[in-house]
């Protein structure tokens, strides 16, 4: 399969979102227009988006719900599990590691990290708390194919670079840094920051 | 002061990242090349976007780290203070309420909400839940500008629409849906399934 902008992927998820949400209502067709209303994209936009990956959709009927469903869940690498490290067992690494996102997309969180002598070896949502510095030999013995920082924002690139280092080719960061990462090694981004300026910029400038 | 675009509100806000990391580091000045890098853009990108807000720069000595740092919280509406709701008591709410990063942008959360009679009189985070039945009323009390919505996704719309209703402008969605506000609202999103699924999407496509 090509490769697909970012921008298209992330449409892909925003159909797959609607779609669920179809299911759960019992809707067994959707029309482009309304996955278009939801990915923010032109019904043409939609029809192009997913004749891509194969043609789904039948003129006057719409899309079957659980085939492009299933279909997308295949695209976007949903019907596979991963194997997900969780570093920084603060905050927010513990509340990472309760939510139950991650599970229903097929991402298990498998051991949690954490430099803290006051955090290692306790208990969070069931994963006993490991120290920082055994991570490397954890992974050789168990690769990993996804880590998720939750560290302070000046621990996170070194903890990055051991990450790749030691295999780990997806990083879904929450440290309010910029990572750097070489060739083949994706990086996703929550950055709260940018979320809340955006909205305080929005506030601060609106009309009275 | 004319409309930007969210894209320029974002490299913006990582300037400004960035810029807060120079003064933690003692940095007095910054290169356009420096602020290029880190905000996913080029040097003469940098230019037009500072230019757009007035002159920053001297030519060969690049941007001073403090007034650059300054202007920019002005222009983000950084510089003033917001109240700020929290609707949901949950996981995801509890640990939004403990979020150091919103007092420190100027978000005063006064208030959270749910309507889980075990949770309403509850403490969380020195907060005292209170019960989603009284929201309108403590609002006409007290404006609040942003609301921060943690309520599963199928009370989110209900919840949102309520608050357009009493006054709020700015929204900041957790729940994983797409909220639809009319005109003169602001909402950001923060979806962690888009981010987790464009990193699953890279995985399973990658090239092993």
């Amino acid at each position: 399969m090509r490769d697909v902008a970012a921008s298209t992927v992330r449409r892909l998820s925003l159909y797959l979102q609607f779609l669920d949400e179809c299911g759960r209502q019992g809707l067994g067709t959707v029309s482009s227009g309304a996955l278009a209303e939801r990915g923010g994209a032109s019904p043409a936009q939609v029809r192009k988006d997913l004749s891509f990956f194969g043609s789904f959709g039948r003129r006057g009927v719409g899309y079957s719900v659980p085939l492009l469903a299933g279909r997308l869940r295949e695209i976007l690498g949903l019907a596979r599990r991963y194997r997900v490290v969780l570093i920084g067992a603060g905050r927010v690494g513990a509340a990472l590691a309760a939510y139950p996102g991650f599970r229903a997309r097929g991402f298990d969180v498998v051991a949690i990290y954490d430099v803290d002598p006051a955090r290692i070896g306790t208990s969070v949502d069931g994963l006993v708390v490991r120290s920082g510095a055994s991570l490397e030999a954890d992974l050789l013995a168990e690769a990993a194919d996804i880590a998720v920082i939750a560290t302070p924002a000046g621990a996170a690139q070194g903890v990055a670079d051991r990450l790749v280092r030691a295999g780990v080719r997806g990083l879904l960061n929450f440290a309010p840094v910029t990572l750097a990462v070489g060739p083949g090694v994706t990086v996703s981004e929550v950055n709260m920051a940018l979320e809340l300026e955006a909205l305080s910029y929005a506030l601060h400038h609106a009309q009275p």
